[in-house]
């Protein structure tokens, strides 16, 4: 059985992220989607908020399963018993920060590998901040985000 | 079973490609290591050689499977029942040609997807060509390619 | 009429914005420089300065209008009536940002476009937190800010 | 009367480079769509052929117009009175050419413009050389060129 | 007798960071490691913890000398008769800050060089606030730090 | 002594050359102006012309001195007993190909460092093709090469 970890803080998940967990399962046989606990960095959801919008999100999804952790990614991946750390790959994104990551992971844990899975191009310029700043300023986030999480972000009044 | 295709030219395989057939076979049941037979480039080693070095430099791997193809590389993917088609991401590298290559198959083959799997730090810089251009120019490619490419490269007196 | 909107926070005002309104007064009839009036983001001069400022250093461009707005960028683009979203392109720059931004405001509304003008490469380094940074450290702006700026910022006492 | 010139080898002419002109032609009252006659390049199609497919795509453009020219772009765009020159701006391009063909422009003919027009995500990823490519291979470019091109690469026999 | 500076916030000092030194000592007579004082930066360590930890991580290199300065670089520099501003350059860095600040510095004081230098591929991903990262989430930050940042560390209780 | 290796092919010399040698010569007590006589690749001049304009553009720079080489540009520094290898950063320049040539040379010779030095802006989108491009087009280089230069391309009627 073929183990991944989908590490993210996913505040909230938009449609890109369901996006990744869906071809992610296609090749794994468990998807581990994987909240990254940081006490240090301020989340606009709380832990339980994003845990019960992503579960919503991906009930559809019978390989990926939804959990929180803290500490160091390769060792949450390691407790998995995981292969692999997917990150999604848009065409508008950070390099720089992916690679970092990818390289200090592969050096902390020469056996899991780190892949990136190419997103669709209609989710190229999708991330959790550009959804949070558009239902800010009064702006439709419809279609970027998973039900769920339109109906959260009506009632947190933004 | 998870199938996958790792499609290039292999003109010659370097330890770079070695490395990521290593891991792709990690994540995937068989690997496909695809010769693209394109007529119009003008190639160092004809196939025939380039399939001999391949199969040499990844016959510990018992996962892989050297062939080679002509044709659209969704194509050959759909034929090998692939679930996905797997790209090295070297830090130093060509993403422009690496974007547009995987949007155009997922466009052409939405069910295969494309992933990029990271080769570790000391492959970073290496490719085919870099080792042709120092062959050529009299420089030692020991350690950069497998044994079999370097006895190769000598025979051949560049 | 063409009508162009060209935002930003402009604070301060430089000489490489100041270069971009007069490129963009020669091809559209009326251009609206605004300030986005964000009041999440931490500004160095308030609204009421940098509209002084800016309305001084363009004032030989007859073509240009300054304003400011909060709210969508392309809600007030609509509001305008304008064609387009200009924005300057430097050499060095942060592209992701503004990919990301423009097809996010392409996306939301289709029928404004959004134009990136080339800067003067002798402005390609320049930023307003850079001239606030050498301003701080004690360095002198002059050459890269417009005069009012230069006074302003001496009067603050940086 | 606000002019603009759109230069390109338009080999042939791609969805994506129809998309510019509309988009140009929405901020212009003129746009020449402007092929390159340049005798060093090979291309696929020559002039003529690709002169008739580029005045069959936009012929629903009222605005542009389709010409050739040799010698210097910036000479050219001066004889046509040109404002400015338009370059399609696609997420995933050569930055590099584009920047320093801009700047090299601004050089040698300051009152010209360089604006880059933001592409529809759709087209992204989409190249003469990419369309040229799949259809010799066999793949189908249906979607990728408008409809005149799609005959006539099929009588082309690629 | 050619002296460079090579300012850094080194909080801590890294490996990578050392690795530099080394090379920068190779080619100039004298090269200060200066530490950048910051005071709007929130640093982990203080001046004089990372001015021991440096010293100490650059005993070995004679050539080598810790200070630390505040106010513009360039003035710095100036003073210390300095003909180069030394930098490291990894091939996973931001380069759109190393360009703007070279850039400026060159505008503000032509006569004093930037130069970059290439470190080895191993240190390409490290960096001060990486290494901080990792020892802040329990992870071992062993082979990327001198041996005296490493106790510190510890120390810190992080 | 100091001593730098400046390689490249200068087919022709541009002023972005001279800017580095000038910068170089700064830092180093001796500069080998290397021309890289590759038979492989069609130059516009031969290394006879190459030579001689390269000679008269740089005459004012005592420290440094013309030469060709073939074979490995390692090997040839290292007979110079050379400290370091020098490229011109531009702002505007293919990264992968310098980064990828710097960790190979630090391969293969560990100990002569590969450094780059920051150009003037002005010339951040200066390369000899530019240069022979606008050249053949009948347009005016004056002010981007050497006045030897632009008499040879003159004498050669492009």
């Amino acid at each position: 059985m073929k183990i991944a970890v989908y590490p993210g803080s996913f505040d909230p998940v938009t449609n890109g992220h369901v996006d990744i967990v869906e071809r992610a399962s296609k090749i794994f046989d468990l998807v581990y989607v994987a909240i990254i606990a940081n006490p240090e960095k301020d989340a606009y959801f709380d832990i339980k908020e994003r845990e019960e919008m992503l579960k919503s999100a991906i009930r559809h999804i019978r390989k990926a399963k939804v959990e929180s952790f803290d500490g160091l990614l390769v060792d949450y991946a390691e407790r998995k018993k995981a292969h692999a750390i997917v990150r999604g790959l848009r065409a508008v994104s950070d390099f720089d920060y992916e690679f970092q990551m990818a390289l200090t992971n592969l050096r902390m844990c020469p056996k899991i590998e780190t892949i990136f899975i190419m997103t669709d191009y209609k989710y190229s310029y999708l991330s959790s901040s550009l959804v949070k700043q558009i239902a800010f300023l009064g702006g439709s986030v419809s279609g970027l985000v998973p039900r769920v999480v339109l109906k959260k972000l009506r009632k947190r009044g933004t």
